[in-house]
């Protein structure tokens, strides 16, 4: 009988069922547990999971009583229900996983001066009468002329929030304005008093990190990391540049998505906080080029060819409404620069957290995704040339470290094998939450990568040795290596390391070496040179800095000039939220960096083909 | 039995009928044919009307046929197939009345020169390679940079027609920008070379007039007159207003009507001339401060409570998106200032127009409507002062002149009587298309009181004399004078004047008149010293002018000092459209204004009973 693989999104699982497995059952084969307060009997109704690809029985009487109308009509059915008639994309909702997955969303936190771009100005008024018929609207364009401000404009819907204001806090009122070049821009209008805060976000291709910021103390109040809804339309963004550019609506689709999910994030910080969305004034969103055309809706389809080249590269101030977020209704979300169709804002976010290394340090900076951005800040030079010449690039490193296009990789979930020792042959692993392993996460990957070959068992050009200890002919014959045996895991089937997936890992490992290299021969200096090596991301963070030494995705430097910083990008970002002088700064950085095109550089094809060596 | 009353909106007919009859013949009575392909057979699904309150016999199967799931769901159904069964209000769509009804927007025309808010630049741009990896954003910014223009902006849904439009066109792109203080607003992306329109419409409370001009050469492309949706929810501001305040949802709707049937025109419009609505790249639209709020959503409970404020009265430039226009993108909407509460940014383009008039001339211009907005340009003074000053008031002359409040009243539609003479004690009518009579419209109830006057069937105070011909006991034996006996009308019925409809037009007039008084009593000038009586509006066109005198609306003097320029609104609306410098002065000319509220003179009782004597 034929079988059927199951693709669960966003947590990127994988796995083949036999025709007549639910798909409760099929989560539970791949070690993917969904909510199922009933124990899956069909009367509880929490295992929800959306249908994007394939076919599957027809909706059971069950699930008709306990989705709604709306529900049913955007492709959501219950695991417990519903069993593959085909090949399956699904998309699983947050709230029917238990556990949250590991999401790194915090960086190592850089002081700022407080220096928003917002505004909240207390006013009393005096109220209208027959001898003062001037409209709302012109008493306090009237009241904050006399205290010395220049004239406020507004959008319609932050206009439409006075006149109420006004009259239910007896002519007392906050106005929220954001300066510009000769007025006031209305963001809100608030009774007297409230709070404000902002909102940091960094969407990396895979999850989003959001934090909600108190613009009066610059203090981070609450902060969620969820998984980027679109990888249910494309694994990578390349997949998803594909899907948007089929269709306007695919393309508005993936926008529509995005707001959705922010949307959500968004009122669930509020209240945890005991806030409303609409006391958030002002937003800074980072992204990579793919990620910020998805968000603003700009056109994509320039992006999917060469010369890869981004619509809009300079940073925007757009109006959150026109990228649909849910904030205050003037509010507006500022997208620092891209650096290239490859090299984002969020890489942009990355340099300006980076400044607060010595500036007089020559600066290696390196935020590892399936794109990785690097940038060689020249600190040592700027004493003579006045600024630092910055050289950025971007690696297709792919996306191995993420877990896929590995045999048994998976994402940083519970289950996911992140450390791994060979001694005497035997390997000794440990999982994220202890559980029987169900899968290989991208640190364990490159754990097991560099352990293999000070074992000997894989040689310098990746090759498994078949008399190793662990080592034994798999799928089609081919040599492969034991990690986990069946009856250790999660789900009782074996955990292998295959010569594809070890090819896997030099082709990503060899781009982020050569696009190094590159950057070192384009600005004249050695490794040695580089004072701190700043290794940024979540998977960054988590990345053994020893084993990737040893397998040369990094070279031989001294340990301590490396610095795991996480997600830089969201620190960036939130600098930028707390300080206009950190949004001129990130501008003039911009200005600053020479792109360098890996590909059209003719040292690259050798530099990279040595760079694939486990060495 | 009981007999149910049938109001049908927006042509402003109302009609009792016998429980039994069906909308088509309801409307027949009433004079209104609806369109009725088969003859009221139920097979053709052209006489839809939309239930807007009330009740009516259930949807039969006919209706299920031939209406969508969408129509039936907002309350549409065929007037052949349903009966009343309670009072009803009906709104009947434009497409399902046969005949246009007789609309005034065109206005005496003003010369400008030419200089409209936006600009279009062809450029032709160098493609990008590896060699030039610029954004396309970039690429257009140092192209105009080269050309010596300031930086451009735009939002997002413009931003996003930059790189098809540039791939589409072999990098020959069209840019639609609008100068700001210290940049170019991007408006849209156009092919290069295609022709930029812009809109201007004036909303009256009971219709819309809506002109498509080329802002090239300043020409009226296409025009068209439709009614003012919003009248199936109030037939006044008044009632619109409560209608608002009941709740958020009622007051988006009347918002979202609104756009709709702007939309649709706009629409036919571009269809006429084959253009697309993309191709509209800047709108001027005015109204009074209920339509402007009503448009803008801005609240409006402070509108219909004392003092009457304007949430807003400055002038606004807000996104066609934020009004739910469906223009080019970026393209803006002017709506010049309000002056209160009941004078509107419509009354400002009217005195705009009236700039046509010599400057050292002392003007008054009326805008006769449900609200009667008047000015006093002090023009004479001028020389000496530098300014004219200009007095404004707003009088509550209510919906009498549009047929409303009034017995047989009725729009200016087809078989509405607009001409009287009473030649020995028999009444002589003209009709709108010299049909059989069904009501009276306002310029025909103005010429029946007049007439009525001096043939001394009316006395100065109002009353009707029983002793005159015509005149006979009706209603609750109250006096009232037959105009056309049943045998003569279009619907069987006698069409008469009642003691209580000469009641509302002495209210309506005396209303009117009082302001005149008040304004030149402000001014210190007697009625001698204006030079010119600008009378505006639709109404205005129509109106017997000698009529107007004998009844004491207007004072005695020389007729060759009036001037019926039309819709003066619209010709402004005009103006500001084809001209940045008439915007200014538009401007300039508000904050001449002193708004006069009549209510709190203290010569305005006694000024408003003198005006109700019919001399």
């Amino acid at each position: 009988m034929n079988k059927y693989l199951v693709d669960m999104e966003p947590i990127g699982r994988r796995i083949e069922v036999e025709p007549g497995t639910n798909l409760l059952e099929a989560g539970q084969k791949a070690g993917v547990d969904l909510v199922a307060a009933c124990g899956g009997i069909g009367i509880c109704g929490t295992c929800k999971v959306r249908l994007v690809n394939g076919n599957l029985t027809p909706i059971s009487l069950t699930e008709e009583e306990l989705l709604t109308r709306e529900e049913l009509a955007e492709g959501m059915r219950l695991a417990c229900q519903a069993e593959p008639l085909s090949d399956l994309l699904l998309d699983i909702p947050r709230e029917s996983l238990p556990a949250a997955q590991q999401m790194q969303i915090d960086g190592r936190e850089v002081g700022v001066m407080l220096d928003p771009m917002v505004l909240a100005i207390d006013l009393l008024l005096a109220q209208p009468d027959l001898s003062d018929l001037r409209s709302d609207w012109s008493r306090v364009q009237e009241a904050l002329a006399q205290l010395g401000f220049p004239v406020l404009r507004g959008v319609l819907p932050s206009l439409a929030r006075l006149s109420p204001e006004l009259r239910a806090n007896g002519w007392a009122v906050r106005l929220v304005v954001r300066p510009e070049h000769e007025h006031l821009q209305l963001v809100t209008v608030l009774p007297p008093g409230m709070p404000i805060m902002g909102l940091a976000a960094d969407m990396g291709s895979t999850k989003l990190a959001v934090f909600l910021v108190d613009l009066d103390t610059g203090a981070t109040l609450a902060k969620a990391g969820v998984m980027n809804p679109q990888i249910a339309y494309g694994e990578d963004v390349v997949s998803r540049i594909a899907y948007a550019n089929r269709s306007e609506e695919n393309r508005l689709l993936l926008q529509r998505r995005l707001g959705e999910t922010f949307n959500q994030v968004i009122a669930d910080l509020c209240a945890e906080v005991g806030a409303v969305p609409g006391q958030i004034v002002d937003a800074v969103i980072v992204g990579n080029t793919a990620m910020h055309h998805f968000f603003t809706a700009l056109p994509v389809s320039q992006l999917g060819a060469s010369p890869y080249v981004p619509s809009v590269s300079d940073a925007l101030d757009v109006q959150a409404t026109d990228v649909l977020l849910n904030l205050a209704p003037g509010a507006a979300v500022h997208l620092p620069a891209n650096i290239a169709g490859y090299v984002g804002g969020d890489h942009t976010a990355c340099l300006l957290a980076s400044q607060s290394f010595p500036s007089d340090q020559n600066l290696i900076l390196v935020d590892i995704g399936t794109n990785t951005e690097i940038s060689l800040v020249m600190g040592r030079r700027a004493a003579q040339q006045d600024e630092a010449a910055i050289y950025s690039c971007s690696c297709a490193s792919g996306p191995a470290f993420e877990g896929a296009h590995i045999r048994d990789g998976m994402r940083a979930a519970p289950g996911a094998v992140e450390r791994v020792r060979i001694r005497d042959g035997a390997a000794q692993v440990k999982t994220i939450g202890d559980l029987p392993a169900v899968g290989i996460c991208g640190s364990g990957i490159l754990e097991v990568m560099a352990e293999l070959v000070d074992a000997g068992v894989v040689d310098s050009r990746g090759v498994l040795r078949r008399d190793q200890p662990g080592v034994r002919l798999g799928e089609g014959n081919k040599a492969e290596y034991l990690l986990v045996p069946a009856a250790q895991t999660g789900h009782g089937r074996d955990v292998v390391v295959t010569r594809k997936d070890i090819h896997e890992i030099q082709l990503a490992k060899g781009a982020i070496r050569a696009g190094l290299e590159i950057l070192l021969l384009r600005a004249g200096i050695s490794a040695d040179e580089v004072d701190a090596w700043i290794i940024a991301g979540a998977f960054g963070t988590y990345l053994d800095l020893a084993a990737a030494q040893r397998i040369g995705m990094f070279p031989r430097q001294p340990l301590q000039r490396f610095h795991q910083v996480g997600n830089a990008a969201g620190v960036g970002a939130k600098q930028m939220l707390l300080s206009s002088a950190a949004r001129r700064l990130s501008a003039a950085l911009i200005r600053r960096v020479e792109y360098i095109e890996l590909t059209v550089q003719p040292e690259f094809t050798d530099l990279y083909v040595a760079a694939l060596e486990m060495v």
